[in-house]
This record gives structure tokens, sequence and C-alpha cells, in this order.
């Protein structure tokens, strides 16, 4: 097994098969799941392994777009926000490979999107790319309740939290009655020794909201629905999607350490080696 | 309008109509609903006032197992928690006039129950009158989590929350997988100036847990089927309550500020007047 191994930051990657004994996997095979972070990978456990069916979209897309973090905005959005036409949606981290998903879902919707980033490059990306209502550069508002108070003036039905701590808090004092926040990350806390306090939770109640954490692993069983949602989005350019190539895999690390800084704009990926 | 008015803390009462204007209430009915700290009261709302059918039972329980509290737990707990038999549950603030029925009811469904409190008259309340399987006093234990994990060694599947903070903090060290989070009260955060931080927020994504708040007077209307279940309940002694009845209007403050440290056993009741 081997040759196109674009691995993500948690070793999902695209790969060809180059020797097989699974009855479900044959010698030239596409796959994307699980491979680690190496050029060649023998892989005993395929419970995370998918045999590529569609090849005329980027290969790279299998780790990002049509791999688990498109699944994991789908199911996200779809399955646990229980989202509604019209609704007020704010995403942190939204440039990356999740974020932006989520925030073209909500845009097909008709919700009203707003997204916060790290740097004005992403910025831009938000609001010109991935066509976000709004966006802010988190980095420049020194108070974030009064910046989502500007965006939200009437509050947010829909919290999708990719980084936790500060910006959870802030939202938390902007629900709406009723709202939903989805715990897909909290990528700001992961290398704290002691993860920062979240202050404001008492509006769980005041304001009926409700969170909730999930894992992308939960619902691979929705992978062919999801499929069937994406690829004509994709091919009618009504969804699209940005990627943050690094290229050799002696630039994983680095790329890896990056994305704890915001360095990467979109999804990063680490080319192994190409076909 | 006047007479028995036990008041509870937020202004619920029971009290005997003395005139009315209103349809559907007359001359010499008896009501629970939004009375005010007062012995007589003009009503011009009648959004939550309800008139008093079964009379069987002490009157006082119209502010407590049969008004906003017993609709707060069974809402709360059947509604939100979507409870399963067998399930290990945990009620902080577990002998008050929510959490005592909470535990109950979760015994009924064959539950293992633990509940908090703040006393050894509190503790010996849950684990002989309520019959829950256990209970320890939170002042006792310097290390919440490792009480925790004496009580729940294979984790927590619900948690009724009624006092936020550290023990919320504790309880999400030790939430099982897909467990859920029923927010009904933070006691120990309404009189600080700046609420605890809580810090594991980030064990709802690992864990795949779901914390809700709620109100119950967006569940008026399950009022009907609630005195249905819990009635016969109360007429076969499967279901008890606990009242702490403090005599006199004046005796009020003090009653509601003795909450605050937890200074009443069971349900804080205000007798204004006897009937």
């Amino acid at each position: 097994m081997n040759l196109i191994l674009i691995t993500s930051h948690i070793g999902f990657g695209v790969a060809k098969v180059l020797d097989s004994g699974h009855p479900s996997f044959k010698k030239g095979d596409l796959v994307w799941g699980n491979t680690k972070w190496e050029e060649y990978s023998l892989i005993a456990n395929s419970q995370f392994l998918f045999k590529i069916q569609h090849t005329n979209v980027p290969l790279s897309y299998y780790t990002g777009i049509l791999g688990m973090p498109g699944l994991t905005a789908y199911v996200g959005f779809y399955e646990i926000c229980s989202p509604k036409r019209g609704e007020n949606v704010f995403i942190s981290a939204a440039s990356g490979a999740v974020g932006q998903l989520v925030g073209q879902f909500a845009k097909l919707l008709g919700c009203y999107v707003v997204g916060s980033a790290g740097s004005k490059e992403k910025v831009d990306l938000l609001k010109n790319k991935f066509k976000f209502d709004e966006a802010f550069n988190y980095k420049e508002e020194s108070d974030l309740d009064a910046t989502l108070k500007r965006y939200f003036p009437e509050g947010i039905d829909i919290y999708f939290e990719n980084v936790g701590g500060k910006m959870l808090d802030a939202v938390l004092l902007n629900m709406r009655g009723h709202g939903r926040i989805v715990g897909c990350g909290m990528i700001s806390q992961y290398n704290l020794d002691k993860h920062e306090g979240v202050h404001n939770l008492i509006n769980l109640i005041y304001k009926r909201v409700r969170i909730e954490g999930f894992i992308v692993t939960d619902y691979f069983h929705l992978y062919p629905k999801f499929l069937e949602f994406i690829l004509p989005h994709i091919a009618e350019g009504k969804i699209v999607y940005v990627e943050d190539i690094a290229e050799g895999l002696e630039s994983g690390p680095s790329a890896l350490i990056g994305l704890f800084s915001g360095l990467n704009v979109g999804k990063q990926v680490v080319l192994v080696a190409r076909e």
C-alpha cells in the first residue's frame, strides 16, 4: 500500500492499495481513512478505511470535504443543530476544514452566517470565497461580547464550536432562546495545562440552550448519504473548498504545530507523494 | 382573593379566590400559581394560575410536588434526560424541592441514584426517606472528582444539575459516553459577582455529552399529564415529599436567604395563613 498518502493531522489520509488480503480491497484501489503518518502503511484494521469511488475531484478532498472533516461538518450542522431556514449561525475557526463547510451549508439553507478567524486573509476568504454574510478577526477584537452583539443584535440561534474558552463564554451571553451549540472542537484549549474557565453557563438555563458534543466516528453510517448530498454541490460549484497543502512528509510536524497558532489557511493537508 | 397563601421563593403560592371577574375562576376556588408575597393579592394575569381540583393532599403540595417544582422534576427528568432503566443518575442539591422528586422518579425507573446535599440530616433523608442508593455531604468531600469516581466507578449517565460551579466541573470528568446533563438550576452561582469558571467542558466532546437548560414555564401544557402520573404515586405512598415550613409572611425573607446557604431541609414553604 502506498503512493498518494496525504495525511491529515490525526492520521487520516488517502492511499493506493499495493497489496491486500481483505476481500473488500484489492490492488490498485484508492482508499481514504486511518492511514498513519508514513509513506507505506500496513493496515490491519479496516474499520476506518473507505474505498474511493468518485475520482473526478482532487484526491486530497478525501482528507477534507469528502472525508472526515466533510462528514463532521454535515453531521454537526444537519444532525446535531436542527437548523432552520433564516436562523442566525455563528462559526468559530470558520476558515478551517470543518468551519468553511458549515458556513456554506448554512448559507444553502438561507441562514445568516458569521464566522471568526485569526487573520485578515482568512476573514477575506470567509466573505469573498465562502460567501459568509460577515466575518471578523477575533485577534483584533478586545471585547468578544460586544463584537457578537454587533454582528448578532438579535442573538445567535446556532453556534458551531471549534475553539472553546473565551469565545464560548462570549457566545453564551449572546444565545437566543432555544439556541443550540454543537461542540465539535476546542482548539484553543488542547495544549493548555489547565483549561480556561467558562463563566457564563448559567445562560444555558436562562436561554434554554442545548450544548452537545459529538465525534464523527459515531456517524460513519451516514457517509453514503453525505456523499450523495455533497458531490452534486461540488460539481455545480455551489460548495467550494480551500486547502493548505504542505509538501513532503517531513513538513508534517511543522504543519501540525502550525494548526494551533492558526498558520494554516483552509484545511491543512500534507502531501506525501503524488500518484 | 386570599387566605392560604403559601408562597415559594419566586412568588408561587396557594390561595383561595375571594372574588373574581374571570370566567374560569369563581369565589371559593382554590388556586395555585403566581400569587406574589402577600396576604391578599389582585391577580390581573391568570396565565400562571391553576385551579386546584384535587384536595385530598396537603394544599401546600401545590407549591411543591404538585406545583412548579414537581413539574420541573418531571419535565427535566423524563422529557430532557431521556432516561433508561438501569442508568446511573446523579442529582445535586438532591434533598431540595426538585431533587428529591427526580431521585424518586429515577428509582421508580430502576436507575442507580446518588444525591449530594450539604448536611448529615439531608444525606440521611436522601438514603432513608427517599431511598436513594447512595448520598454524600459535599461539604465533607475535599476532592469531588474522587468522590464521584467512588460512587460511579463506571461513570454517570444522567446528571440533574441544580448547583453549577465546582460540582459541574467534577461531573464533567465523570460522565459516560452519550451522557446527558439537564441544567435546572445553579444555586451556587446566583449570588456571585463573577460566576466560577468551569474548566472541563472539553469532555462534552470526548464523551459525546449533551447539556440542556430548560425553564418549566415552557412546559405547563404537560401539567395535566404530570398530575395523572403523580397523584396515584402519592396516594400509594410510592412517592413521598418533605417540606420545610416557615410560619408567617414575616419569616419569608429569612427563609429565602436560608436557601442560598442550604438551611432548609426539603422544599421551603412559607405559611402565610391557614384556611
